[in-house]
């Protein structure tokens, strides 16, 4: 077991009808001038939006707005946040959503606090001293990003789409009522569970030898919400099912899963040159298509792990390590596709091999190489990208 | 899955020589002004005691010293304690120790804020409002308490032993290391994990409809931890398996392996009528008698549930979910017993049967019923005493 450093001081209301709540909550935190994000006009057609406006106002709550936030998070909107809340001087953020809205409030809150432009943190430029409390409302599990260090932010100037980590960017609270992701539908209810699953994989995959319990709690997670996922394919509004993936959400990307492993989610880096690139392709559809590239790519330098994984996760019963390796990959992928997620990259609509230009966005201009099983270079990146389409 | 609010703040350090860094952890809170609880003397054997005073001096820290926390922590201490810690005014309490120590750390903590007096807390009589902040440098894996929200005292004027639960316990910190476990004996170690086993088991087993999830993390936790105990009790310096005891405690009363469910630890009350009774009963010691017996007396109100148990965390193979529920329990108590535990009342020397005293003050003199499968009356705790001789 490596040394490790956990820290998740969220404070999680997890059930029916939380978000009512909302108000006296931020009051509870001793707040009353807050800005609130979300994106586009989902939470206002559930009645969401009216729930939450009506307990943060019967709280006394002043409130401004920022509506509007995408998918893949952008920069652009992030500045305008930012100005906003320095003029208002808001106490808190309040994000009501799924990771993007979660992700633009904690920069928004980054850059607040600071004069230094929101992209060098991303950058690297700089690091984060202080930040504005952030409290969260989940409508879509998937991210993590309610309990999560990290924010993930595309700037359209340049195609990037990176992020920083900082445990400044834990949320004070995170609501999250499970009914509330009813709505979501299954594409992006199945984008979500690859996500989790990610989360959850790539601080499984890494070079360390076996570390029982942080794996064995890995494992319990992946198979939960593999059987919550077919539960849910088939009936989106179970109670059980929904809750089960999004506890998972928090519990897969709040450190919990990689305590006493190296957290470095190289799966990650490849999929945010994708969508970074590629507006129009969401996170965990990307996942869902470089994970098993990148698994059948590298399994071969640790066998025993990818068919422990084989066996503890999918069932596989195969004697043989290599081939109970092979399998578990490939039941992982058939998984995938069996909740609707794509198999290559022309299943997006891509239709020319692009690689070259997604491992050099990768790679940052060939600047950087990615840390994996194998030290992942332009070119490696690029024919992981190859076998994709 | 049923609502829950989970809050875990404190900062876990975890890994080889964390404890040198407790000074500078400690200014990074901002506090130079500290009281320090220990227990008898071992950290003065072991060494521990002159880095963490090294630690703190370099840091410009003051320290007032509490030596001699016993185990079952004593009201009379704590009283004592808060006298002082008033006088100095001192900013926060570090517990270097085990479950004991931090529990009459905190316990001083809460009591250094208020004039009401301490056992009026436990008694429920008083809720306590605003207390000190607590860190700890764990020595022993057992209890929790490093980052549960309990706290529990023994009061010798009455016998009693009693806790009150509140986030205001939960430590800002704890540093996590292993090694410093390696000098805890056999004998201690097993109660230790006993009571880790406990903490999980008495979550998992409640009256509600699994939760697949939080079952699948309490069984996780419970094969890694009976693995490691094997391994220890071979090998008392394996470094994983003390570090996989170590992170088990913490994990095991945090709250995460019962949420979704419910938190009653009926057994826990059965044994703290026990340990406060006789104070030469260690609290793990006193659950491995008592689990199996309450585990017998309730099993057939759900057999379903302790036949998953039995085959999930045991490896039971009956078909039978009868047959394997039973022999679930009865592997459950050939582990405590091949771990050096008591079997029975009588190995502890405790010759005359008085289990209606015990079940007197476990009912606090007939005026309650703990909560379980079955309501547990002075009765029905009578019996399960009985059943230990």
């Amino acid at each position: 077991m490596l040394d490790f450093l956990y820290y998740t001081p969220t404070k999680v209301f997890f059930g029916k009808d939380k978000h009512k709540d909302v108000g006296k909550i931020i009051k509870e935190f001793g707040y009353d001038n807050i800005m609130m994000q979300y994106g586009k006009s989902s939470i206002k057609k559930s009645g969401v939006y009216d729930e939450v406006i009506k307990s943060i106002s019967e709280n006394g709550i002043t409130v401004t707005e920022i509506g509007g936030v995408e998918p893949n998070p952008k920069v652009s909107l992030v500045r305008e946040a930012v100005k906003i809340a320095k003029e208002k001087k808001v106490q808190m953020i309040l994000a009501v959503g799924g990771g993007s809205v979660i992700d633009s409030s904690k920069a928004t809150a980054t850059g607040a606090m600071t004069d230094i432009d929101i992209w060098e943190f991303s950058q690297k430029k700089a690091v984060p001293e202080k930040t504005l409390p952030v409290g969260c409302i989940l409508t879509h599990a998937a991210a993590g990003s309610e309990m999560s260090s990290s924010t993930v932010l595309t700037n359209t100037e340049c195609d990037m789409k990176r992020g920083f980590n900082t445990d400044l960017n834990r949320c004070i609270f995170a609501i999250c009522n499970p009914e509330l992701t009813y709505t979501v539908g299954k594409y992006q209810t199945a984008c979500g569970i690859v996500d989790i699953m990610a989360h959850t994989m790539e601080r499984y995959f890494t070079v360390h030898p076996p570390t029982d319990l942080t794996d064995r709690i890995a494992e319990s997670l992946l198979v939960s919400v593999v059987s919550a996922a077919k539960v849910l394919m088939n009936d989106m509004q179970n109670y059980e099912a929904r809750a089960t993936i999004m506890w998972a959400s928090s519990l897969s990307h709040n450190g919990l899963t990689g305590c006493g492993r190296e957290n470095a989610l190289p799966v990650h880096q490849l999929e945010h040159a994708l969508s970074g690139k590629f507006d129009s392709v969401a996170h965990g559809a990307g996942l869902a298509v470089l994970f098993p590239a990148w698994a059948r790519y590298v399994y071969e330098k640790d066998i025993p792990r990818f068919a422990q994984f084989a066996r503890r996760v999918w069932g596989v019963t195969e004697a043989d390590d290599k081939a109970a390796a092979k399998s578990g990959i490939e039941k992982m992928a058939e998984f995938f596709k069996e909740i609707g997620m794509p198999e290559n990259l022309r299943d997006f609509g891509i239709k020319e091999n692009c690689s070259d230009e997604l491992s050099y966005l990768c790679t940052f201009s060939k600047t950087r190489t990615v840390h994996s099983y194998v030290e992942m270079d332009y070119e490696v990146i690029k024919e992981i990208f190859d076998s994709c389409y």
